[in-house]
């Protein structure tokens, strides 16, 4: 194929070519794509060959983001560019509703895809077209569709053709309650997740909401009656519960560039719950979750910048209810990140290659 | 008496000497002093005569906060200055643990006290005790004290002659929950309050956490094992309910200056809850409650700077889980605006006399 | 006239009709209009009778802004709505080369108008061509606009028909190097002014290099080739020297709201400069202008929600190099408070009328 | 030697111990202790063998910064602790006025020491006592120690013993001076730096004035009288001017966490200069300064978390006002990267070891 980067670098790809991935980005010019070829551009068995956008079209990665050094030449182009077709791997990065139009024709190439929007979160296309407001536009996939969580998951991403990968919500809102429904430990009908995100979750779209004057200095709920990533959560739940649970979420925003904060309510079944076990053998040989310890409670600084979930739990006044902590930075683990941890488990490569990243202070 | 301001500006006191009220402001150099400071300047019906700090004694108002011109001149003094005892009127916006030693005195010479500390909120010195991890100083004067909460506590307010003004997180909680409890609405045992405050909640000390590189761009929890003022809530809350709810209270610190967002859970208990109605009959006369319809979703920017709570109400997928958002101002309801609605009670003013603050766009 | 706001306010009116003015705001939907409405409201000479918007034409204050409550009902209509011509006053707080094309049909019919754009600011109507890139709709205008400057030109202000208020920046500017001009203390080829702004500065629009993300935790210089603002500050410096000074000005965006930060050089002519007493001279009877004594070395902070411009100067080691810091809000006495205090001139009331703001700590 | 961690990553050491440099960190627990700890962390020609503190002794490093992860097991101990004897190399992070105290005695075991403090920038004693306010510990030293900015002083850097890493605002200053003054493009006695620093410079202590509620959503100039990094910068041009050069510095805090953006003004000497040429041929070959070309006007984003320098260069209508903007990470470039570009240097390392970090969006 003619891969752009490798223009730039033909030296070093002569040496590689045979083992390097040829992997395409459609929608580069947000921030989650701007992650993503970060992060790939410090991934040793990748190479991005083609950078999609529709609103970008024709400008350098490198205009786009002048601090990203090793894909500046490479040049965006077009949704539907041909160039695509040549890729091993093609990530999605794009606002729902794109994916799902773009993908089944790569798809049927063998080329295999990472979507990070919401297009195949959901098995039921009824679902989908009720919380996006449109008809689903390529519902075969859906059950083709594997779940973009590894925590949950790594064994089906291992063989997956098509990657989902989890929203930045429920990522944190499923790592942090997951160990107490598989283990039976409360009730399912009585959760509750309070969820902070940081602004970076709104993406790059010049909205006037968003505008630094409107939410610095404040703090806000929004998609109270019921936000888009609640079907996703009680989708990966009930996997291991027998009924669907019972969960609120209210999502609200943050004046901070990256980070979810979930806090997270639940009642316990029963007084004798070990928190601390219960979370330190369902994480323990996890490479991305830290379970912190002693009441821990840290900010999403902690976080930053890296591809952790850190989880704290409390059982305040030893009562029945039970409080965990969950943390994420929503651009990687919530998003770039993750989708890398799930593109190494499927190429059958080391789970952490390009993501040992560590959190600055301050 | 010898009243410092005075002397700055006679002209003005000799018209109008008869009428104001005396007033000393222990603790007048932490964030919710300067608050009290500020408004009072405003209020035509009180002089400021006597402001102590024991940390920056003999240093002028005006030093300290030179924005604020009234009572720059007026000089800071200790706690135990005898000018205290020539006003009518003392605040205390002093740190917990300190009112309960130099109130006793003031209340015995008649000088009547609002307290912003915590000193006074608790009936039950065990329970402050317990909470606080000393012995009450003054234990005889916790039943003569009046919870300082105009809109659940107005007609004891009126003549008062101690008033333990309610807590920043207490206010915003007690005001969410109070017309769900009052109608017997809510299962009392499923109360949840997730709060979000801004960091001058912390006061003015020099602590390394509450440095701008530490708290800014981030998000955390804190007390999630319990926090002071969670019994004060239940003990508020306990005057309208048969059995003291339970209550699980979540406090978190938002990277912003001022304001608190509580977001309430509670459990209907039946089918045919007018959350609209319930909330505009108990609140559609107060003057500093506004109850917000049509799902309205304001961030906290909504009430900086004033002396309102706002709340908005929700009954997602018309589930049983109702959630109340229930926004202030710290340092002004939860706070020096507060304290201030409450003297305008004790002393027979209007209510809202010095208290028509709007909040700035942006 | 028909007057929206007095239906809303009958009683209130019946009293005082006769002294009050009625005013118009023509661009209320933005910061600038935002600030009028809210200051306007505590203004005791004046109501507010039409407000218009073109983007939120049809909505009410109520809607738009909906911490204030005074002007709440009051519908937004088109920038022609007739109603305008019943009012004595109209304020323009709308972007450049709106007024131009509004303003002189009012102007004919005796209304006196305040214009808080840039439209009238230049008196040579190539200069604002050059500046703005369109020629002017109204050149002949252009020499009967006073500059909306007080404490340079308060004696035109008296009986001005048309003002052209002073920008942000320029009213920072000005304000920091008059005395020194004045007193031909400085060399006028020499100015250098390092201005540093918050984003309200930049306004409402949706723009995305102004989204909380992309500025917040950053710091960055604009428009250095030369900003629209320099030539106003030059016309205005050019009345109190000799010659037109030259002045460098680099305005730069500060990760905050509010606030114009001016850290203003110029070289001294001579050795026995006494900066405090110069400064003092010239504003010692300003009542928005305070001069800082002393090194103090404040915050914008100090000055935010206040019509207040504060300055501090120094000079280092006693060289030859002045220093003058010059702080204003951007919105008030860089905009909404410096056109009020304009209009109370130009009505005869008491300069500081509906002015006398202080700010909060924190 | 007994090399703490080693203790934690045996297997590792004995395959690449003779390589790995044996490092010190003196002064670990502070912001700029964390950094070197972070990027040393991924250097992977050395080991951080003892980090000692006087605050926080005894704690690991996992305590204080729990992000980090390969260090965590590291305990910190006395700044005189023998371990440190054994090191190649020892880094002081600590304020002032300690390691004049503590360098001596390693620099005579042959010890290989790189200050990132400021007493062994200055070379005259003289000026040393007159700007930090007592006399220096280790005058002897003085003019052993090479200057730590390795764009001005490579050379010197391959055979130091003893380095003095440049401060962080005299780095952007520097740098972005550097190319006018060795052209003698620009009159030296005109030369003014406007810089605004983010607040990490600041350090760690408890300092009531740096509370996020004191400098958020604010701006503010200090030691505007003179900074103590003035009489360092001066040093620096001098050696690149026939006469010591007149400097005006004026330092700001920004709030934002890091980063410093430098305004410089100089005048030109004459009308033909070539800015962009003069500034690619000196940097062209740096691998850390980047010149951005076309009026590029970034904000210090672009820079954070990076070793990089980033300059852009303007001559606003042509006149004979130059302008330079320089921006870096103050804790990377402006301290921790730098000193380890400086052991780079000193070890015959590529000199970019450790130092490839991009900037993340947002």
């Amino acid at each position: 194929m003619l891969c752009a980067a490798t223009q730039v670098d033909n030296e070093n790809m002569s040496k590689n070519s045979e083992k390097k991935i040829a992997v395409g980005i459609v929608g580069a010019a947000g921030y989650v794509g701007a992650e993503l070829l970060r992060l790939l551009a410090g991934h040793e068995a990748v190479d991005v060959c083609v950078a999609t956008s529709e609103s970008e079209q024709g400008k350098s990665i490198g205009e786009l983001f002048p601090g990203a050094p090793k894909y500046s030449e490479l040049l965006l182009c077009a949704h539907e560019d041909p160039q695509l077709q040549a890729c091993e791997l093609v990530f999605f990065a794009t606002p729902h509703a794109t994916a799902m139009y773009h993908a089944p024709a790569l798809y049927e190439r063998q080329i295999k895809i990472i979507d990070l929007s919401a297009d195949f979160r959901l098995r039921d296309p009824a679902q989908w077209r009720h919380w996006y407001g449109l008809d689903h536009a390529a519902p075969g996939l859906l059950s083709e569709a594997v779940y973009g969580l590894p925590e949950l998951n790594r064994e089906h991403l291992a063989t997956a053709r098509l990657v989902a990968v989890a929203g930045c919500y429920p990522t944190a809102v499923i790592l942090g309650l997951l160990p107490l429904l598989e283990t039976d430990s409360v009730v399912p009908d009585s959760l509750i997740a309070d969820a902070k995100s940081g602004l970076s979750g709104a993406g790059r779209r010049a909205v006037a909401g968003n505008l630094f004057c409107e939410v610095s200095d404040s703090f806000k709920a929004y998609a109270v009656q019921g936000h888009r990533h609640l079907p996703e959560i009680i989708q990966a739940l009930s996997l291991v519960c027998d009924q669907p649970p019972s969960l609120t979420f209210v999502p609200h925003l943050a004046p901070m560039i990256r980070g979810i904060f979930a806090t997270l309510y639940a009642r316990a079944r029963h007084e004798d719950i070990d928190l601390e076990q219960i979370y330190a053998r369902r994480y323990g040989s996890e490479p991305f979750v830290t379970v912190l310890a002693d009441g821990a409670q840290p900010g999403t600084r902690l976080v930053r910048g890296t591809n952790k979930c850190c989880i704290s739990t409390f059982r305040p006044q030893d009562g029945n209810q039970l409080i965990v902590l969950s943390l994420i930075d929503n651009l990687i683990k919530g998003a770039a990140g993750q989708a890398i941890q799930c593109m190494n488990i499927m190429f059958g490569l080391d789970e952490t290659t390009g993501l040992t990243l560590t959190a600055g202070t301050p």
